[in-house]
């Protein structure tokens, strides 16, 4: 890696966003010291603010703006659930899903591993350490769908899944891909015995790619059974390609599982190199923690470290990996630290 | 009720599913001994035998014969998947959703108890029982959706969700009215931000159909969410309503929490009575270990009991599940028993 300057789009976003972001960027930057990349960072004033000053969620300008960018590190969007001034949901879709369909997101990248020490609902977790690939830009998020006869005793409302060979290629090929680099064992999640058009495009992909990768191998769970064992055995999983529904619903549970979604991180990556990657917290904005230091910002420190493993710097990466094991395996039960605490101890073990 | 007599249709299917049903019939019959009410039972041999002997799944015939019946009893069907004689997932699709979409079992209704003394995978699993109304005859399990171009690169897959306001205002105002009669709550869980159509009409059904029940709360969570809280905190829950999908996947997980799907017991209700409704363990066929008198038949008894309490024989049913509590507080880990020791051991109980 030659480059020197790493353009940074930051979007702290709504609720907790912009207190967890903070304390990536001040992670981010320790963890970069001496290695000669310096961060020169745009923020974007993104989210329910923003949307009630202008009615504007996410412009066409300030996309392109963004997609000049190297990387994105994403804090959190959403209204508060009482506000009745912003339709519920139109952050997410507007400017969430929006960036991650705009800029080819196409692989969603959710890593699950239990920190020893971490408290889990599990009463016998065993060692977790796996990966969820799930597709970004396919599925039932596409906004196709409609509605008839709407608020009459005759609505009809549908939800329509697309599912491409070139998209589900991608994602499954990158899934073995990461596979090679681990355990080498690729889980298909899905439901082809009900949803049988895309569940065997899945299969016949997943078949197909397998071929290429003999080292490999690989097996199929249906989703209903996948829930199953993520809470009898997850320690059997090292990654798990699904949809971008199914994944969603998979990552929250095996956040939960590893110790809360206080923890889970994520990156949303553009695997042709055509736009920005995206690196977020699995969780919400969780409006009503806001402002109030409150929030554990580790999700986001580790999503800090996923954006620079991505940009070629796995060592800067590393360092906060192990930085972020030290600090909680050092937590004590019951006794609270503010958010930029929880911060500043993770910097200060790099 | 003065009916004398139950005209019960019997189909133990695939795999495990003969030996479990032997032992809900054993402990059904022993249940209504002295109630006066005449069991008589029609067993229909559909399954994989089945399909193999007359490439028959489930004909009109058969169905009308079924549906002339008071109420199913099903054990479970699936080919073994190693079999590339039949093709996968059709005996499902044939003869179980056709069961269910043929006879209108618009609710799937799923409960889950901890009952004391049973393993969990949690470490606090807390109070749990609480029961998923899941919607049965909707949703993404209609069969709409297609493929294009099947094969090659350029292939496309849709799933298509239906809802309709009729099919989801039933299915919730039962939640509501099985709320009325436990602990006065029902969550709706779906998933709107995203699936904006049919998540609406969900939302604005919960909120129309909550106004008639003044005494029961109603709460929403969003399928992802919704797993967290199965596992750290699913005492919350008391009454979950939701589409088929969602519930499809959220009731293994609840089964998993609740002690395993060898527990988990369900009926599919037709609510108005139009046609038979059928009772049936959440598990299924596991053909790993069929004839082997391996399978716990704890779920497909609980079955039965849901069969009872549904004809009208609720003090039947509720020998069954005292007899089952029972049962289960004086399981030894480690101690292995037949299928038929458990049923005998049940059955003895009554
Ligand atoms: C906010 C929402 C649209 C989003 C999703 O469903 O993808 C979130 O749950 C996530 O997992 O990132
Ligand atoms: C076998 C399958 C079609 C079925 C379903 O998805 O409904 C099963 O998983 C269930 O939950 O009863």
């Amino acid at each position: 890696m030659t480059q020197t300057q790493l353009d940074l789009a930051v979007i702290p976003g709504d609720g907790i966003g912009p207190e967890v972001t903070a304390e990536a960027l001040k992670v981010l930057h320790k963890a970069l010291e001496g290695t000669g990349l310096e961060v020169k960072e745009t923020s974007y004033s993104l989210g329910a603010q923003h949307w009630l000053e202008t009615g504007e969620a996410l412009t066409d300008e300030t996309l392109s703006d963004i997609r000049g960018r190297d990387a994105i590190l994403f804090g959190a969007v959403g209204a508060a659930p009482g506000d009745t001034r912003i339709p519920s949901g139109i952050l997410e879709r507007e400017i969430l899903l929006k960036l991650r369909f705009s800029l080819d997101h196409c692989v969603n990248l959710r890593p699950s591993r239990l920190y020893a020490g971490v408290p889990t609902p599990l009463a016998n977790p065993g060692d977790v350490d796996f990966v969820v690939v799930r597709e970004g830009t396919e599925g039932p998020y596409t906004g196709n769908g409609g509605a008839l006869r709407v608020g009459t005793p005759h609505e009809i409302a549908t939800e329509v899944s697309v599912n491409t060979a070139y998209g589900v290629e991608r994602v499954v090929r990158d899934a073995f891909r990461r596979a090679e680099g681990r355990r080498k064992k690729v889980t298909l999640v899905h439901k082809h015995n009900v949803l049988v058009h895309a569940g065997h495009l899945w299969k016949r992909t997943v078949e197909a790619v397998a071929a290429e990768f003999p080292g490999v191998e690989h097996d199929y769970l249906h989703v209903d059974a996948a829930t199953i064992f993520l809470v009898t055995d997850p320690s059997r999983f090292d990654v798990i390609v699904t949809d971008n529904l199914f994944g969603d619903i998979l990552t929250d549970l095996a956040g939960a599982v590893t110790g809360g979604i206080g923890l889970a991180a994520s990156g949303n990556i553009n695997l042709d190199g055509t736009a920005p990657s995206m690196f977020e917290p699995v969780h919400g904005s969780a409006p009503d923690i806001a402002g109030q230091q409150k929030a554990d910002p580790t999700a986001a420190i580790l999503s800090a470290a996923l954006l620079l493993d991505h940009i070629g710097q796995p060592e800067a990466a590393e360092r906060i990996h192990a930085a972020v094991q030290g600090d909680v395996e050092s937590r004590v039960a019951g006794q609270a630290r503010t958010t930029a605490q929880v911060g500043d101890a993770i910097a200060a073990r790099l």
